[in-house]
C-alpha cells in the first residue's frame, strides 16, 4: 500500500478492532493522518492508559481502575440482591431504569462452547463464591435472552438453586408500547404463561 | 456508562475514528480491555508513532517518513509522465496493475466546495509546479469517476493545459469481463463516444 512503515503498523493495528477490515482501517488511517493527527494522539494515549490501568473489580468484576469498583462501594444499596448481567453496557441499562438498588455481577460475556468460552472464562466461580457470601439471599438473572445468554443463565441458576439461593429471572412478555399483532409468537406465548 | 475515567476516554477515543458511533466504540473497548490488551498496546504505539512520523512527500504529497517517498525516487520511471491520483489507495491500485512507469501526485483529498475542501487543501498549487518542472511531458488524470472527481480533473486540466501540458483522462468504458446487457446506460454511451 505504501512506502511508511508506520502507515502500514497503523492499518495493521487498527484491524485488531472487532469488525475492521483493510478497507476499513486504510480509511481509518488516512483519516487520522490528513485530517486529525490531535485524534490520533488523544486515541494513542487513551489505549495505553486503558489498557494499562483498567482492571476488573474484585466483587463484580465489572472494569474499573481500583480494587473495588464505585457500584460495590456504594453502601446505600441492598446487599440480598445480586443481579448477574452479561456486559457494563446491560448493567448501565438497568441502572438508567432507576428501578433497581441491589449489587451486581458482571460476566463480561456468556458461555459459548462453540466460540471455546467456558465458566472460566466468564468467572462462574467468582460469582458463586459472590452469591454465597451470607448477605446475598436473591440473584436475578438479567443475561440476554439469546440461547447462549438463557443457556448461562440456566446454569448458574441450577447451582445456585442447589445451594440454597432464591434464584429470578427477568420477565419475559411484551415490550412497553407494543401491539400484539407485531408481537412474535414466542413472545406472546411467554407472556400469557407468565401471566399475572 | 462506568466509574473508570480511562474507559470512558478510550471509548471517546474510539469515537474520532471515521464511522464509530458511542455503541461502536463501546463495544471495541471492551473487545480490547477483555480479549486483546496487546492490541491495544500495540494500536497505541502505531497511532503514536504514525501520527508524529508519517510526512508528505515534498515531490508527490503523499504519506511517507522521509523528505521524498520511494516511489519519487525510483530512477528508472519515466519522468515525463505524472500520474494525479486522489488518494494513496488509488496510487496503490494503479501499481498494482504494472501498466504505468511514469511519476505520481496525490491530491490526498478532492475539490469539494460543500465540505468546505478547496484548491489548497488538495494542494493543486504545489502539483502545478510540480507538473511545470520541465520534465513532465503528459499529465494522467486518474481521479475517481464520481461528480466531484470529474469536477477535480476539469479544473485541474484546464489550467494544465493553458501552461502548455498534454493531458490526458483515464478512459471510460465498459468494465473488462462484463456483459453489454448489465452496464449502465452511461457508461455504454462513453464507450461508443469513445470507440477506437
Amino acid at each position: 500500500m505504501s512506502d511508511s512503515s508506520s502507515l502500514n503498523a497503523l492499518i495493521q493495528g487498527l484491524r485488531r478492532l472487532p469488525g475492521v477490515g483493510v478497507k476499513s482501517a486504510s480509511r481509518m488511517a488516512f483519516h487520522l493522518l490528513q485530517h486529525d493527527r490531535e485524534g490520533a494522539q488523544i486515541l494513542a494515549q487513551a489505549l495505553a492508559q486503558a489498557a494499562s490501568h483498567v482492571r476488573h473489580c474484585e466483587r463484580c468484576h465489572t472494569f474499573t481502575e481500583n480494587a473495588v469498583c464505585d457500584t460495590c462501594l456504594d453502601a446505600t444499596r441492598d446487599a440480598g440482591k445480586l443481579c448477574v448481567v452479561e456486559t457494563p453496557a446491560d448493567q448501565s441499562a438497568l441502572e438508567r431504569t432507576g428501578a433497581y438498588k441491589g449489587f451486581y455481577f458482571v460476566l463480561m460475556g456468556r458461555l459459548s462452547p462453540l466460540d471455546g468460552i467456558g465458566p472460566k472464562d466468564i468467572g462462574l466461580q467468582k460469582l458463586f463464591d459472590r452469591a454465597g457470601d451470607g448477605a446475598v439471599q436473591e440473584v436475578i438473572l438479567a443475561t440476554n435472552f439469546t440461547a447462549e445468554g438463557e443457556a448461562t443463565a440456566h446454569v448458574i441458576g441450577e447451582t445456585l438453586k442447589a445451594r440454597g439461593l432464591r434464584v429470578t429471572r427477568l420477565a419475559r412478555g411484551v415490550p412497553v408500547g407494543s401491539e400484539l399483532e407485531y408481537v412474535d409468537l414466542g413472545t406472546i406465548a411467554h407472556a400469557l404463561v407468565d401471566r399475572r
